[in-house]
C-alpha cells in the first residue's frame, strides 16, 4: 500500500515555508541535468505534497472558499515580479504556496459561483498525466492515444445525442464560445461554400436567430465572422426563459421579406441565467421548413443527456445539425473540456482545411483520417480529452448520471425551501428545469416598502453587497446579475459534486446573516 | 528532506500492473466522500509515482521516443471503450500506464518533431498546480492570482518588445493560430469599427498580405472572419524565405488600384519551415506609408527577443501594432501558452466586448479592469499563465536566454556538420537564422543519378521512408515536408532543452543508418 507516503501538512504556519531543502538548489540542477533524477523527484514530490495538502483543505468546510484581497493589496502581498536572475527552488515552492493561498478553492463544497465548480479527483489525476505527456492534438503521430480516445469519446457522445450508430463528426475546442462559433462557421460554409475563398462579399446578407436569453457568444461569433451583431436576431423568450417558436417563425419570415438569408438558428439547452431549455422539436420543425442550420447550444444543459430522468428536456436534439456540449460544466471535468458535435461527416474538414504540408504530409505511413488538426481553426490544440475519458471509465455512464441527478435534486431542494420562505421572491414561477435557482432576497427592512420604484432601487443593491460580504468572509460564493428589467438577483447553480443538503441550508442562512441589516 | 519518498518503478513487467491496492476501491470512495482523504491521497500518490517513473524514463536515451502502433493496432492493444459501469481504481491506474506506454515521450532528448518539444520540470509542476486550482481566467473574482500574473507577465513581454514602459494590451489565447486571428480581427475593427455590428457587407473589400512562407493560420483566419482566402495576398519570399518588401509594396498598390482596401500585413518572425525572419523595419515603413496594421507573427521566432545575441533578427518589432509570441515553442513552456500583444490599449475590449451582465457585473467591489474575459472571443479561458510565470521565476530572464542561445548553437553545429558532408544538400544557402535546418539526405545509390526528374522523384520518397523507420525503431523523430517545387526534405528544429551535441551526431548517424539502402 502507498499509505506510508501520505504526508500532508496543512498547519497555517508551515504553509508558506516548508522545508529548507531547496534553498541552494536551482532549476539547472533538475532534469535534463546529468544526475538530475533524484533532485527532480524530490522537487516534484515536494510540489505534489503542497497540492495534496491544498486538496484536502479545499474540501474542508471549515476553510474559506477564498482569502479575498483587492487587486492592489494582492500585488503587495507577495513578490510577483519577474526577475533577471533565477530564483532558488525553495523560492519556487514558496511561490506555489502563495499562489494557492490566495486562489479560489474551486473544490470547496460551498463554491457555487460559476457553471463549472468542483474538483474531480480522477479528472485531476488525468490532467496531471496530460501535462506530463505535454503533446498536441493535431496529428496521430504526436498524440496517438489521445487522438483515438477523442475518436472513441466523440462517437459515444453522438450516440447519446441519438445520431444513428454515433455517426457524424466533432472536435474538442477551447470552450463553448468557440464551439458555438465553429457551428456558425459550418452553417455558413454549408450554405455558401464559396465564402471560404471569396468572403462575405460573395454572399447575400445572412441572418442568425437565437433567443434573447441565449449566451453572448452567439453575438461574439457573428461579430468575428463578419456577419455582424445586428444580423443576430433575438427571439422572444417566455417568462421561464424558453424561446417562443412562433416568434422565431415570424422573425424568419420578416427577414426573408427584407431579402436577408436566414442561415443559422441557435437553440439553447440550458440558458446561462435561468437554466431554460428551448423547445427543440418545435424549433427543428421550423428549421426544417425554412432549410436553416439548427444548432443546439448545450454547453450548460447538454450533460442532462446522460440522465434518464432529465434527458427529455432535450427531446429533439437528435434533429440538430450541431450541438455544443461542455463536460467541464455539469459533468465536473476539469477546465477546459468543450465538445462540438456535428451531424454531417467531412464538413468540418472541408470548411477549415488549408492542407499545410509541413504538418499533414500526405505520404505518412498511417491512416491520415486520424490527423484531425485541419478540422479546426486552431493549429496546435490542447489535449482536453483524457480527463473526460478517464472520468468516464472511473464513473461509468451511470456514475455521471448519478452525479447529475444529485445536483438537480439539490437545486429542487433549494427551490422548495425558499419559494414560500419569508423574504424570498422567485424571479420566475415554477420548478427550474436545470440547477439554476434565481431569486431575490429581501432584507426585513425592505419587505414592506410601498413605493415600487424605491423598493426596486434598493433591492438592486442587496445582492452585490451580500456577495461582497460572502467573499470577504470567504464562506461561500454565488453569482448575481440583473436581467432585462429585473434588478440584481441571485443565480444559484449547482454543478459541484461536493455539495450536500446541509450546504444548501448553510447558503440560505448565510444570505440571511449577511443581508438582514441591509 | 523528501528523499525517502522517492519510489519509482520503471521495470517493464511491473509497468502496466502496479500494486493491487485499488482492486476494490472505486471513484466513489475518493473525495468528496466522507473520510475520503486517505484513499484520495493514496490514489493520487500512486498516479504521481507513475508519472515520476515516466518522466525519468523519458529523459533516458536508452528508451524509445515512441512505441509506435498503427491506429487499428492501437485500438486492439487495450480496452479503450467507455462503459456503462464504473471501473475500479486499479483499472484506472492500468489505463494511465497504458496511455503513457503508447504516448510520445515529448521530453526525450531526441524528440525534434515539432516546434514545441521538451518537458520543463518547473513548467510541469506549475501545470499540475494549475490543474489543481481548476479555475477560469475570465474574472479576477475566480482567478485573482492568475489574472495578476497575466498582467505582470504581459507587461514584461511588451517591455521586451520595446513598447514604452510596457504599455499596451494583450491576452493569452489557445495557440498561435487564434492569436493571429485575433490580430486580424483587431486590425479590421480599428479601421472599420462598424463591422462589429454591421458585418462585412458594410465595408469595402479588404485585403491582407503575408509572405508565401507564412503560417496557414493567416488564411484560416481570413476564411473564418468572412474576408476569404482569396483576399490574402501572398508576397514573394527570397530564397531564404524572407518576405521581399518591394513585392509587398507592389501588391499593395495593385490592390488599391483595384479599389480594394489593404488593412493587414502579417510579417513572420521565424517561418515554420525555413525559420526565416521577414525584414520588419522595411515592412513597417511600408505599413506606415499606406496606413496598414502591421502584425508580427512571432509564434516561433518571438522568443529570440529574450536573447541579446539573436534579438536583432526582430529589429523593428517595436513598430508593430500586434505581435504573436508563443512561449510554448522556443521557451519550452508546457502546451499551451501563446500570447497576443497589442500596442493600443483598450482596443481589444472595444472590439470583442458584449457586456454579459451575469459575468461582468458593473457593481462588483473591485477594480473591474481586472476582469479580462470580455477582451477575447472565448468566454471561459484556460489558465495558461502560471507555467510561464513560474518558469520565468525559476530561470530568470537570463535562464531563458541561455536556453535559447544553446538551441541555436546546436542548430549551427548541425548546419556546419552537414553542409559539406557527402550525401547532404541544403534546401537554401547560408546559415539558418532560427534553429530550422532544412536539408535533403541522398542515399549512396541516389547520388549519381543523371536524370534530374528521376532523381527528384526518387528523392521525394526518401524522407517519408526514413521518418517511418525512425518511428518504427522509436529512436528519434524529425519532420519533413515538400515546399513549392522542392520535393520532400527534412526540417530539423531544435527547441528541446534536453538535446546535446551528441544527440545531433546521433541524428545524422541515424538518418544514414535508416536511409543508406534507399
Amino acid at each position: 500500500s502507498g499509505n506510508n507516503r501520505i504526508s500532508y501538512n496543512s498547519s497555517a504556519s508551515a504553509f508558506l515555508h516548508g522545508s529548507n531543502y531547496f534553498f541552494a538548489v536551482v532549476y539547472a540542477d533538475l532534469l535534463p541535468a546529468l544526475d538530475g533524477d533524484a533532485k527532480t523527484m524530490t522537487f516534484l514530490q515536494e510540489v505534489v505534497d503542497i497540492l495534496l495538502a491544498y486538496i484536502v483543505e479545499s474540501f474542508d468546510r471549515e476553510t474559506k472558499v477564498i482569502d479575498f484581497h483587492y487587486p492592489n493589496e494582492l500585488l503587495q502581498l507577495n513578490n510577483w515580479e519577474l526577475q533577471h536572475e533565477p530564483a532558488t527552488l525553495d523560492d519556487i515552492l514558496i511561490s506555489c504556496r502563495a499562489t494557492l493561498k490566495y486562489a479560489i478553492k474551486t473544490a470547496h463544497p460551498r463554491y457555487f459561483n460559476q457553471l463549472s465548480t468542483g474538483l474531480d479527483m480522477v479528472g485531476l489525476a488525468a490532467d496531471w498525466l496530460t501535462s506530463t505527456a505535454n503533446t498536441n492534438m493535431f496529428t496521430y503521430e504526436v498524440a496517438p492515444v489521445f487522438v483515438l480516445l477523442e475518436y472513441v469519446t466523440l462517437k459515444k457522445m453522438r450516440e447519446i445525442i441519438g445520431w444513428p450508430e454515433g455517426r457524424g463528426d466533432g472536435i474538442f475546442s477551447p470552450g463553448g464560445a468557440i464551439s458555438n462559433m465553429y457551428a456558425m462557421l459550418l452553417a455558413r460554409f454549408k450554405m455558401f461554400p464559396e465564402v471560404k475563398e471569396k468572403g462575405m462579399s460573395s454572399v447575400p446578407r445572412l441572418v442568425a436567430f437565437t433567443s434573447e436569453h441565449s449566451h453572448f457568444s452567439i453575438k461574439k461569433g457573428a461579430a468575428a465572422l463578419g456577419i455582424g451583431t445586428e444580423s443576430v436576431i433575438c427571439i422572444k423568450a417566455d417568462e421561464c426563459g424558453k424561446m417562443i417558436p412562433a416568434d422565431l417563425e415570424r422573425r424568419i419570415l420578416e427577414a426573408k421579406q427584407k431579402g436577408f438569408v436566414p442561415f443559422f438558428v441557435s437553440a439553447t439547452a440550458g440558458t446561462t441565467v435561468y437554466g431554460a431549455f428551448d423547445p427543440l422539436i418545435a424549433i427543428s420543425d421550423i428549421c426544417k421548413k425554412y432549410n436553416i442550420w439548427m444548432h443546439v447550444d448545450g454547453a450548460w444543459g447538454g450533460s442532462l443527456l446522460m440522465s434518464r430522468r432529465h434527458r427529455w428536456k432535450l427531446d429533439g436534439v437528435e434533429r440538430a445539425n450541431s450541438v455544443t456540449w461542455n463536460p467541464h460544466k455539469m459533468m465536473s471535468v476539469p477546465l477546459q473540456c468543450s465538445a462540438l458535435l456535428v451531424r454531417e461527416e467531412g464538413l468540418m474538414q472541408n470548411c477549415n482545411q488549408m492542407h499545410a504540408c509541413y504538418l499533414f504530409q500526405q505520404d505518412k505511413q498511417y491512416d491520415l483520417s486520424y490527423d484531425t488538426g485541419d478540422k479546426a481553426l486552431q493549429c496546435g490544440r490542447h489535449v482536453d480529452i483524457f480527463k473526460l475519458w478517464l472520468m468516464w471509465r472511473a464513473k461509468g455512464t451511470i456514475g455521471f448520471e448519478a452525479q447529475i441527478d444529485r445536483c438537480l435534486e439539490l437545486s429542487e431542494y433549494l427551490y422548495n425551501k425558499i419559494k414560500d420562505r419569508d423574504g424570498y421572491e422567485m424571479v420566475f414561477d415554477g420548478k427550474p428545469q436545470h440547477t439554476n435557482v434565481c431569486f431575490w432576497y429581501l432584507p426585513p427592512g425592505m419587505r414592506y416598502i410601498e413605493d415600487k420604484d424605491e423598493k426596486k432601487k434598493r433591492l438592486h443593491k442587496v445582492a452585490p453587497v451580500i456577495k461582497a460580504r460572502m467573499m470577504e468572509y470567504g464562506t461561500t460564493m454565488v453569482s448575481y446579475q440583473p436581467q432585462g428589467d429585473k434588478v440584481n438577483f441571485f443565480r444559484m447553480v449547482i454543478s459541484n459534486p461536493a455539495a450536500t443538503f446541509e450546504d444548501i441550508d448553510f447558503l440560505i442562512e448565510e444570505i440571511e446573516r449577511l443581508g438582514h441589516d441591509l
